[in-house]
């Protein structure tokens, strides 16, 4: 596979996978899922990592020779502040300039509170920060963190760890079209064919945990995820045929809404 | 990409990807196609090839060098008899001795009839030929296209040329769990994503034309559905999370009808 | 609600809901689902019903006194004759000349067998039955009953008792408009709005049992069902708007599959 | 129909339709519709209202006998501050204390603005006013509505004018079991069964305009809509059956994702 190539601020990317770190069984499973998935960025949460000595810390040390984009993310904060203060500390650790913003008030969904991460990623974009928040398929919010100064936006197919895909395409869509930033879907992919719609839609890459994680098989499910973004990015360059009712010439096209 | 390999009858495959040769803008392009896809089976109407010289036919010399399998249709055909008579002619010039059934009485929608597919397809198979009857996606008649000989049924995801998909995952799963042959989804598949789910449903292979010989650009919509039902057949085997309400502990799984 | 009445053959009908009678937890709310469902036909299996005495039958004398259609169905039967026998039983014993048929081999799902209900079809139509048939979606099959004699057709939305509503809408919209005869969409009805979608989609009727007989409430769930057939034969004829893809004027209206 | 009554804030009502008056054909059907859907709320636009004397103005004189309530929305308002002005202006004028948020900087899609629409919200409960903010169906913003002083919430189905239905079941049905005061699906109803399944959702209501003002029948359209929220309405109450995969008593039940 031959994979274009795409910009996240000055960094250049060719994997469309974000790889989530939270789950795996252990660390040698998830360097083989690294390794399968052809994933470039690693998320983890700052709270999970001994910041004060990263180089030690059990999570990264497995991971060390790669050449890894390290996003930390702000899990567990709860609103603007806490999430701006776990940024600063990821920083000042040396770990990464990037940062997921990740607020939630709600232990049951962990859905991103539209209010505190737009609060958060306009104070984190102005202190130099590359910001990738976490949000609702809310188009009109998606919009508004763009224009604070977000460096790709995050938008959940669905709630985190559920894997019921994308619960709303016309929304994601939407979030595609009306971007200038990368689109990245969060949360919800839970197979591969979910990820090839959220690329199908438009999206520039999708973050993945739990799909792969608790997978009876992670690894192979991480080659089926390397597959299917690649399909689906492939598909939509490609573009695909319009829908009609039936095959004959006098049938309408037709505008589903997919 | 490793692909495994499956069997129709005594014939070992790989690939995972039927294609038709209906409808390519010029024989160059769908060469290339063929290359793109891996496609090793390819599917074309009997009536329109030159069955008295078929090494002399347009469609077919352009082919001669790789070792693909042929499937000639019937497709024309509006009864069991014409579908008889077009498979011993198919048979009788050398070109297969495997035969797609594609009776429909339907100019509209080409939806296959039930009752002379079924009528076809047995009596086909008690000539010795490898049948693959195309069929709606009713369960209790795929199973009783197995029991009268078919090598593999062809459910169709929606009616040919359509691009809507797959109308009815919940039928198409239930014919893959059911039947003992292999499921190769015929007709609808619109993008990648559809090829993936076919797959994930439990489908050997899929059978796709318009998609692709319609697509903007055909030969990378190609590429896309080779990845696409690799990343559905990996993503089927690796063994996919379960849906939940939400991801915290107490959450109940869903059974979720796909 | 005034109601628009309808024909079967050379009866008239107001009511839209044809209910199932096997599943009630007694006679009295089954009596009570009558009167709120506002159902003027009721179905059941002639094996549970006492034949040679049908007046004395607990099932059907709690049912004296109304005006209602019998519609005997048979249920058990794994093919054509049984079927055929079943129906001649019926009417010989006074109930009904109208008979449901029901064929199934499939134990798990009670889906319809395509191939030996057109034979009972046909048959019972030239004995002078007045015929429903139980079927899958399919288009082709649908229309092969009403050419066999069908007085009306009766698709599946999806399984018998599953409460799945109705698995392929393009299908049965297909069908609605291709018949001449009534369409009674039987069997998946889970709620209200699958009742009303059904309608929407072209259905004359709708058959129910266990939506009604097993819900919480079966007397409010009935009542809810004779709202939700009205609420979409109206919307029907009422002409909804085109789906768009925005309001605004220039935004394409949409064809699209419901 | 005798239907059960529901508040908002101290006002009881018995309908579950409120009532857009923007797109009707003229104010004679308007009448009509009113009657026949049996609404008791009606929203319109103050800019588009003589609120200098409003006894005098068209829209309102034809609706002067009714016990009907008023609801002005501030449609036009881009931003808290236009909104908060609009809603003053309306209250100064005697037409209501109710006020319908509704605020947008996206002409195409006309979809609400989060930040500003809780800032305005917050801003109109304090000031006295019984707020009805028009939101997007992330439940989180739902929520923090709530908790900002609104009477009721009103989420889109999808966005206003397309007649797309409930786009994301699953949000609509989180927002209606989360918050206490009454969920109310404004936008994108296109049809009786998109009505029918928001109350079986949970909703308390639905607001409905191009539904019924563009359909064909408007008035037809209108009663549809009545027996449609009924239906929902007693479904949601009389307890659904579950979902399940197959009828026998083997089979797992489903908790589908509506």
């Amino acid at each position: 596979m031959k994979h274009d190539s795409w910009k996240i601020g000055e960094h250049t990317l060719t994997s469309r996978i974000f790889l989530g770190t939270g789950r795996f069984p252990n660390p040698f499973i998830q360097n083989e899922v690294i390794a399968a998935s052809g994933s470039e960025v690693l998320t983890f949460a700052v709270r999970r990592v001994n910041t004060e000595a990263p180089e030690e810390d059990a999570i990264l040390q497995h991971l060390g020779d790669r050449t890894l984009h390290y996003l930390p993310n702000t899990s567990g904060a709860t609103n603007a502040n806490e999430a701006i203060r776990i940024a600063r500390l990821a920083r000042a650790s040396g770990l990464s300039n990037w940062i997921k913003v990740e607020i939630s008030v709600q232990d049951e969904t962990l859905l991103p509170d539209p209010i505190e991460t737009l609060k958060a990623t306009e104070q984190l974009a102005s202190e130099g920060f590359t910001v990738f928040p976490y949000t609702s398929d809310d188009p009109v919010l998606a919009k508004r963190l763009e224009e604070a100064g977000a460096a790709a936006v995050m938008p959940g197919g669905s709630p985190i760890g559920t894997g019921l895909g994308i619960l709303n395409p016309y929304n994601i869509e939407r979030i595609c079209t009306s971007l200038t930033v990368p689109v990245i879907v969060d949360a919800g992919i839970g197979t591969a064919s979910d990820a090839t719609k959220a690329m199908e839609l438009g999206a520039q890459a999708v973050l993945i945990n739990t799909a792969i994680a608790k997978a009876k098989d992670p690894v192979r499910m991480a080659t089926a995820m390397r597959y299917a973004v690649e399909a689906g990015l492939l598909a939509k360059k490609a573009g695909r045929i319009q829908e009609r009712m039936y095959a004959t010439e006098s049938s309408p096209t037709l505008g589903k809404v997919h």
